[in-house]
């Protein structure tokens, strides 16, 4: 089979490298353009990079002439890992165009006809796209912080009705980007604030647990509350999350939930899926950033601590790869399923 | 003023070591003798301890030889640093022998007849000692992770009724002790669990809230729900805090009561009360560990980030330092209200 | 191919696990056994060891039953992660009954018969082998912290003759083993002490870098002056090395001669041979061990900043995998050179 | 006695905020104005600066109207923690113009006419001003790293004679300002590289030990080679220190030399200077920054590890707080030292 060839949008900033890096050596897909701002574009993407993956940089990719972020791109399928500054426009103007844009940028993510889509979670939200009036589309990866969250709660969604959420964040340093935060501020600290995390972890999830009908997403509805916190952790979300249920399960039911949960990814063995979407430790101190963050190279969720509450019914500890699973891993994933199920057309 | 004589027992451990310092220069205590295991009597002390204080050692308390735990001590003043595998006889040994023992350990801490105490909470619960069926008596201090909660619900208790509290808590590595927590474990890390401390969270505030009525305590009811984690900060426990009220304050309202709290030890301006019990700061990215954990000597609570919640009422973000605040300060604050209240007698 | 049982020795501590994480998908050897004190003994692996590594324990090692470090064991090919406290007479043992021992304990490394062994750097040594007067043998592999640096010396000594090194380390945590190194000790700061460690770093590579003539080794000899410090980073030891040399090459000399460097493991390509001993970073600000630790699977040295030196003749930085190549996976590797070679008999 | 009125000059820099944090309560100087970039002139300081100090700043200070670094600032005394982009001209400007300016920047530490001056080891170049051709004049702190190796060579140099130094230095990340270091790059990291460190290191010693003689400096003459890394540490320079004497002194002549080690602004009682310039500790394991940067208050240099050397003929290891000793603190008793000699006039 001959590889699907694919550009990457702000492909110099951490994201972008890090889709770089994941694609590398993807079975379906090769970066045959690197495109990023006015400032990089005509440099070869290693002069105009500070690579900060552990992975080095291939020649072929570092030798790239980086492009601009405009239809002058051959390749149909784009990757964007753009600032939130930018994204909306470029996106959209490439999806005019004919692109098929998927996306990591906040933008787009509330756009009615716009899926937020984690392939684990609804991926019949697919065919939103659908109503776009554009000749390619846009689709949208959720949040860091908020991807590793609803992959917990799904199953549990799905089998006992959820009324309430309460989730604690511990979010690593590198979901700030680079150069990101100082290390003035984080070294042996904790930051209690994320500027606009709460908000996304308060809504997005009701619209990723929303139902495709006539057209639409029809949000689902429960209360969040979310507080975010930045840790002195490289890579790895870890976040306490506390749930009221509708139809009260017992441990033992939550737990056959997690364990049992699968979805259309896992069944098409997408070659970014994990074999699991949510593994569950029983041992106390589980699951951790350092220790749990590379489980399926990064795009499986680790849970633990399921035990009563005594406000809520239940509460646990989720982590995930806020980079892989939660930014480049995902959005892969989700160009992966948009080709196994015919949505580049014949590209 | 002729200072008091005073021991420290368990003296070698790391709260130990922070009492020692603490009371260096105290204008009222001088630490007459240090005591600690079988293992370390007889030696020096400079010889049985290994001094990770910031402070240097003294050589006055350097070569004083380490006593045995026991009634051979001359101190009647008492602090106990003492592991909770051998503080409760030996406290309670003490206590019918005469001694006053301000204890860190956990073990008396639900004795009916104990105080669990701090000093700007509930001060008056101090007459409970006189219960006590000794020639001297017990006082126990809370668990560092309860005490910068408490402190910054009292306010709030007392003018609009608490219904119910959640916390999710971020606790430095000091609060092990030491050696404690292995670096293998904790850098670039979260361990989402501390052995016992969430039960502790979720009881000691309902004692310290309570009432002493007919000669005991009347625990105050409300559900309250903790979750624990430990994070790679050396010291300074930030905990997470949402809560539901009875009669529903404005923001303005809680400002009000947080600036406006004061208690008996800031009118005594005893010796280790802070000048204020609890400073906010209306900065987003506040409070936090390094920046406000020494803040008052270590001795205040710091509070931020007060916001409506969906789930409860409100939540904010406290701050305390758990070694100081939360361990040898809070405990030597009692000591120094017993003092000023009379009641040692005439020591 | 049938796979060659093998034995891991100290099985619960950290290098021991280190061996059984890499031995896990070995294409020659299988571990068969696993060995441990008297206190793990008996339970299963999974309840003896305290697991610390990112890899899942799997359940075939995990149900192993841990047996004692004797002449029980079935394997003749046993890996030694023993504490040196121990490591000494069981090693011994081992060899006389006719066990062929690889060790990363200290205890044999300055026998006279006892190969001190970093397959690229002198190879020729295993035949000292023949000497020892058991029916099987002990190899040894050098120190953590020596092997990085002799790797990167052992180009440079061939074709310009050393006279002096100085080198100054910056050792990862890990080094210390489990628990090993408090946080309270190295969490934002610098131990400038390794006990035994300098001196090591001043011995082992004269034995190393030494002719095998007549039976024995002899030493090479020039000085060295070695200082050790512990900072906290997880994996990868960063040396300061500055060199003198008898005949004086240019900066591009000692480029050819690291870029060069190649050995008999690269030539049979080993299983756990890196595809290059040593790799060159033209940047300034490498190499970093966050960066390039696990670069050919944590079994390649890295190296930069060459540059002419005031007091010697250059200096330049090494970093290498102090836990794969500086310990476990070196001691594999010098296996697998034993098997290809012959050394194993018709095991 | 009334205070002196000084000015801070790039007061919205961590150097900056350093300098105000350790001026707040200072006996001699009262900061009168604070000056900044033009970008910060006209505001209120605390809009203008990102306060990151521990201790809270004043409101005195934090409403004061930011100046522009310029003739029209009314204080005489300037303490300049300019960046070296901007602080020769300006620093130039106001010597011209009748200032004292007394800098932690780089730029005119070469200068014949500029002392680069440490207290305690080189006070008598002070009179080297004289020959500035200014009204005022500048004198300059070395660089952070410089300043803990020179104390601690000082005594070295004067009972022995120092024929060579090596130096490798561990360098905390507040060396580097703020926003600084991203700790992206810092975190469980070392950086082996800091721009232009090296350079300073070779040669700032050499101006500091020499001979102020005809109306100049005469340099002292050994040879330096410095290695700089950066650790993720957040305050104090840890420095593996070789040296090479005439005189070759035994390791209790040495010790004898640092505990002896004393200088004119002991003598003077200087407010910001050390008991004493130089702490040994025997403790193999110390010095340590996170216990040893805040010895009196941050102004002492700690020693530690003395040994014989393989290659020179001692070497130790020294810590200095870099921010304090190392720059504002530095500074601050460099302008105690002009007050109380009457370098500044009848001010």
């Amino acid at each position: 089979m001959k590889k699907i060839n694919v550009a990457v949008l702000g492909a110099t900033g951490s994201v972008g490298q890090k889709f770089i890096e994941l694609l590398a050596d993807h079975p379906w897909f090769e970066i045959a353009e690197v495109a990023a701002s006015e400032r990089s574009a005509g440099k070869k993407y290693k002069d105009a990079v500070n690579w900060i993956m552990q992975s080095s940089l291939s020649d072929r990719i570092g030798n790239m002439v980086v492009k601009p972020c405009d239809t002058s791109l051959d390749s149909k399928i784009c990757f964007s890992a753009l600032d939130a500054s930018v994204a909306g426009e470029i996106e959209s103007d490439l999806a005019k165009a004919g692109y098929y844009v998927i996306s990591n940028a906040r933008n787009h993510r509330f756009d009615e006809d716009v899926p937020l889509m984690i392939p684990e979670v609804n991926y019949e939200h697919l065919d939103l796209v659908k109503t776009q009036k554009s000749k390619g589309f846009i689709i949208t990866n959720p949040n860091c912080s908020t991807i590793g969250m609803v992959m917990a709660l799904k199953p549990l969604n799905d089998k006992f009705g959820i009324e309430a959420v309460n989730v604690v964040t511990m979010q690593a340093i590198s979901g700030a980007g680079y150069p990101g935060i100082s290390s003035m501020d984080i070294l042996e600290n904790v930051v209690p604030f994320i500027g606009g995390e709460e908000a996304k972890m308060e809504s997005e999830p009701l619209k990723i647990l929303g139902k495709l009908e006539n057209g639409g997403i029809t949000n689902t509805h429960f209360k969040i509350s979310a507080q975010c916190n930045r840790v002195p952790v490289i890579d790895g979300h870890t976040e306490c999350v506390q749930v009221k249920f509708k139809n009260k399960p017992s441990k033992d039911d939550i737990l056959k939930a997690f364990n049992e949960f699968t979805s259309e990814v896992q069944r098409l063995k997408l070659p970014s899926a994990p074999a699991k979407p949510i593994y569950y430790f029983a041992e106390d101190k589980f699951p951790q950033p350092k220790i749990h963050r590379n489980l399926d190279k990064g795009m499986a969720v680790s849970v633990g601590r399921l035990r009563k509450d005594n406000l809520f019914d239940y509460k646990f500890v989720v982590l995930s790869h806020n980079t892989v699973r939660g930014a480049a891993g995902g959005t892969i994933l989700i160009a992966e399923l948009l080709k196994e199920k015919g949505y580049f057309g014949n590209i």
